[in-house]
């Protein structure tokens, strides 16, 4: 066991060195280097097609006899017009501008120093993530464009799969100015070559993984290599008082339920009590014919159970509105679980708030900081909720649907960090750099040319 | 114990969780009512001065007592002038552009999705750090007008002083709008309050070390709160075959000795083979005449010993030159240690290389990537050098000594980041803030309005 761990160490830590030698001969290339790599690797997954597909059939088959879900196994396989697509994707990102040598800010100080802050790559990138092997080739293309070598750590269900994408990419790499050494899988299959990965500070630059919450969490805590977290959302509708209800109930409904296994649909409603007895019966209608189940604090559920005065705080009550209570969906008692939950089902938490700031409290106490939302007529309620709320990204008036790499126009993405450090929201090529100051002088010295 | 641990614990997490609403608040000050409150804590310092001077007195004596060097006591004391300065400082902060709010990138997507990335605080941040007691006012200063809450650890040499200060400042926050609880001393003064504040994710969004190397190694391998290293510089000079031998001397000379205990001093000095004869002696005897003892390798040892053919690549020598041996200076043998050691002394290494690739290579090997200089009068050699070195900050013909957020232009600084995500080289106020994009809609469903 001793040996086996030493000796998984030590291929981990010497991938990292060959990344690590790679990554210095990537930096400096061109964007036309890289982008003919990019042409190469699609060139070749698409003309290695058959034998990439018949790696992943058997990880198909190992999924399937050991009873893996069929939306799973979906997911996991691979087609000739899926690698055609995956290969069309590296094409893409040869149409983004190269980040690295963008100059972010400049500057001739007082004493002439010329300062100039440029991009440059973050160096060594390692990614963890799980079954779908379309990842790996995205990942070693972002990696590639914004000039860092990459070690992919995936999931052993797609490790052929995985195996021969890489094997695929690497030769076809070989032809092109780029290191092969820049495209690896991570060895080892072994827990402890994942550790090894994220111990590995000082040869590995950051660590991204991409998956669910749990994986997300052992990185975050397991690591001493930097991290971005990415992709846990808990987001949240906040239905304002001026709210526009229909619009409320179509935005609602697109964020829930327009594709709900996805970080950015929404897992809690919060309803202002003034626009409720208009609003939630409407709500539970549509999301009844949505499919989804709500999960209501007190004052929603007897929405769905009382015929008058549901709201709880002794207003009056539209009865016609009210009276379609067998409409109203199946509502559940929620608990301070559902609220911390992202369902990442058809279900959906749903509490009412006595004012905008319990709405921006409640958020504060229970929001992943993804993506959270208002609809609202009211131009202050909208300042307010945007000025309060602190999330990756803050909507009023549309789906939450749209934080995303694509929808922002960022052209692909590498993930979307719901950290404050580094990078938050939709990562692009720009968010897979670091910058370094270049600083051009003519012989200044400290003694004679300080500026302060 | 284990009931001394529990009480410390809870009693840093309700600090941070007091920090963590106060930053809420903070959040959405105005510039103006940020700088009115800088303003205050200015007025306050001077007017507590006699006290917080008498109880830095308890700390200068205490240190004594303990047999502190003097320049350590030098840089704990704490007098009306040195208060003064302390509260220019806060005072210069408020000319500086309050970088909560700017937005950094927006667009209008295809579907009329208005899209804005705006700066916001990160929120609570944690430092940690050594013996001057003007970090606790400035951090303080530099995190409040950055919109963030400050959670101070300062070291226990300093904590009479620090406690003056940060009762001083919470004072006279209760006259302004910045809650009180937005500078705040870490509370409990054993390391496991520290290790309670590094543990703490979730509630403190970064910590800062500052400090010496073993301090920020210490936070950033205990910490599972994300860190900025800051600080430790491993700089070069590299002297290239094409440089102006005088200039390189003085350049040298100012990098090493023009202040030696601080990070962006130089600590190694890279000598291309080709202009050794021409550099090394007259480098030497300049170093001599500074006070620095040279750490040599092999080559550079040459010089200081023999007469002739120093260089050992059996080129010419020129007499003249290395007939100066007696006053080339203090060399002693190198060891691998000496090229990886942070002096802040008045030593030096040196190592003749046999290009500017080996140079690189060094570089890249033993530097910690803070600032890294080459010397030269080739084009070709200074792009190459900037282009192939991976720091911080890349200079050209100027002394190391200018990394720096005041020699940069940026005002203040909370330090000098030495890693590579969210933010490298100094770290002014734009540093201090992470991003959130406001997304403002009128009606937009995925359904509907997708971009892609």
């Amino acid at each position: 066991m001793t040996t086996q761990t030493a000796s998984t160490q030590s291929e981990v830590v010497r991938a990292a060195r060959r990344a690590r030698t790679a990554a210095a001969e990537l930096a400096v290339l061109t964007r036309a280097q890289k982008d003919q790599a990019l042409h190469a690797l699609a060139d070749a997954l698409v003309a290695e097609a058959p034998r990439i597909v018949a790696a992943n059939a058997e990880d198909v088959a190992r999924a399937r006899e050991n009873g893996t879900s069929e939306g799973i196994v979906d997911r996991l396989t691979l087609t000739d017009a899926r690698i055609a697509n995956i290969a069309d994707a590296l094409r893409d990102m040869t149409a983004l501008p190269d980040p690295v040598g963008e100059v972010v800010r400049g500057s001739t100080l007082p004493n002439g120093l010329e300062l100039r802050q440029v991009r440059v790559p973050l160096g060594v990138v390692g990614i963890i993530y799980e079954a779908r092997p379309n990842v790996t080739v995205d990942a070693a293309g972002l990696c590639l464009k914004s000039g860092n070598a990459a070690l992919l750590r995936g999931s052993s269900s797609a490790k052929a799969s995985n195996t021969a994408l890489v094997d695929v990419m690497r030769k076809a790499l070989s032809g092109t100015a780029v290191p092969m050494d820049a495209v690896q899988l991570v060895p080892g299959d072994t827990h402890d070559s994942v550790k090894e990965l994220m111990q590995a500070r000082g040869l590995v630059d950051v660590i991204i993984p991409r998956g669910g919450a749990s994986l997300i969490e052992s990185v975050v805590t397991g690591s001493t290599v930097p991290v971005i977290e990415t992709g846990v959302g808990n987001c949240h509708v906040y239905v304002d008082a001026d709210a526009d209800v229909d619009l409320a109930v179509e935005l609602l409904i697109d964020s829930k339920a327009q594709r709900y296994s996805v970080c950015n649909s929404a897992e809690t409603v919060l309803v202002h009590k003034d626009i409720a007895d208009a609003f939630v019966p409407k709500a539970l209608k549509a999301l009844k014919q949505a499919g989804v189940k709500v999960h209501g604090d007190e004052r929603i559920v007897s929405y769905s159970i009382s015929g008058s005065d549901n709201n709880g705080d002794g207003g009056d009550v539209d009865g016609d509105i009210v009276a379609a209570t067998e409409d109203n969906g199946d509502v559940v008692a929620a608990t301070d679980d559902d609220f911390r939950t992202e369902y990442l089902s058809l279900d959906i938490a749903a509490a009412m708030v006595d004012s905008l700031d319990a709405a921006v409290k409640h958020i504060r106490e229970y929001s992943s900081a993804h993506t959270e939302s208002i609809i609202t007529k009211s131009q202050a309620a909208a300042r307010a909720f945007t000025s309060k709320v602190d999330a990756a990204a803050v909507v009023v008036n549309a789906s939450t649907r749209f934080t995303d790499g694509g929808e922002f126009g960022f052209g692909a993405e590498i993930g979307i960090s719901t950290q404050k450090l580094h990078a938050r929201g939709p990562m692009g090529l720009p968010e897979l750099t670091s910058t370094k100051y270049i600083v051009i002088g003519d012989g200044q010295t400290k003694a004679r040319n300080s500026n302060l």
